[in-house]
């Protein structure tokens, strides 16, 4: 993603790394569960479905945000940027768990299960870095 | 705002009023904070405005996101609402603050805090509705 | 919803009626779309609803956006805003056409129809005050 | 990204490369936006890039609304992606133009405005490809 280019470009210089794996993953995410969303409804057992669409919307909506957030290094409050980190890597954790549990009939979730784990991890590292 | 009678017909029955109340506040709050960070842009001192504009942005990013997730009823998580609905009071309170700080000169940031308070206050009242 | 309020304070005046009719439904619609995706989930006939549901989350997508970028006065493009205004229209009206063949069953369609026949003139008629 | 993987993996197939290459670049696109928007408000030159913050918050939403549309295969409409596909291209060519015109002084003007000729490129190939 040349998201990782265009930080480096940025007045404030080029990030720390886990600033830039975070927002990279969250859009990627974002991606990937606007996806599994929308591959659940495609599939015949959709009512068993339903909360893996739901959890797959919200963990879209957040990543969006969380990743927009990050993505604005001007100006950035670490009050907001933990709260929203927190947010999302909770969403995150609850729609892996979800997808985890279809990942052996549906191989969307699986995808969509790892997405979620990698963007979580990326949520509670820069937590952790941000202190 | 027709979100409002729309909550009413969802298979879920009416929702208690702090739902209500706090998604209809969202969503007019992610749209004042949009027009805001836009007036602060159209005005000559736009580079008094820089952190404005961004808080602006943060909190319109944040309310959507919120906003969306809190209409969503069909298997709400109190967990994830509950986390989302702090980031959101504080994305608000922070560009509250900043707003009111150019109230006096900038009546688009006067209406931009009202909007603010009122939501950071649906928030912190749902959150003391759901415990 | 206070955005109407917030428009009339951008440093380029008040903004005509049409746009500020449209702005107002693009936010609502993108409201009661969201939430209407979501009733249908949460309706055990969710296996006949998957064409409204995705259509709901396409016209709320597309609302989010036009309605964003409408609200932006300061160096408002009038060749996107018009194809933009389009794609709006359209989503609008292909969401209205699918809700409206489920309203004698589902109130939240009802709601959602009427919310997406608004939108769709208002579009039309700011497209016509553009020319 | 992920998502490349993941559209593979929907109950729909497959997708042809044009539809993938739009959702990619739709997605960086709007990532790489929003980060030039940011950087820009962090220029000392804020009031020069005035038109360019602007065209940069434009294209990211439009991005987004077309990244996540496409994204839906299930029940896709193609009258609709049409329209918006020539709305993105819009927004794009826009975009490239003003961040072009910065881009000797700008180097994040200058990754944008590439991200942003991806983007139109791509949606122009898949307008090709779905007629």
């Amino acid at each position: 993603m040349s998201v990782q280019e265009m930080l480096r470009t940025h007045p404030a210089g080029a990030p720390e790394e886990a600033l830039a794996a975070c927002v990279r993953e969250c859009f990627d995410c974002a991606a990937v569960c606007t996806s599994c969303a929308d591959a659940c409804l495609g599939e015949e057992s959709v009512q068993e479905l339903v909360r893996c669409i739901r959890l797959d919307l919200d963990c879209a909506d957040v990543c969006i945000a969380t990743g927009r957030v990050l993505t604005r290094r001007t100006e950035l409050e670490p009050q907001l940027a933990r709260v929203l980190l927190e947010a999302c890597a909770q969403a995150c954790r609850l729609c892996a768990e979800e997808c985890e549990s279809h990942a052996s009939h549906h191989d969307h979730c699986r995808v969509c299960a790892e997405a979620c784990r990698r963007c979580e991890q990326a949520c509670n590292e820069l937590l952790s870095s941000i202190g």
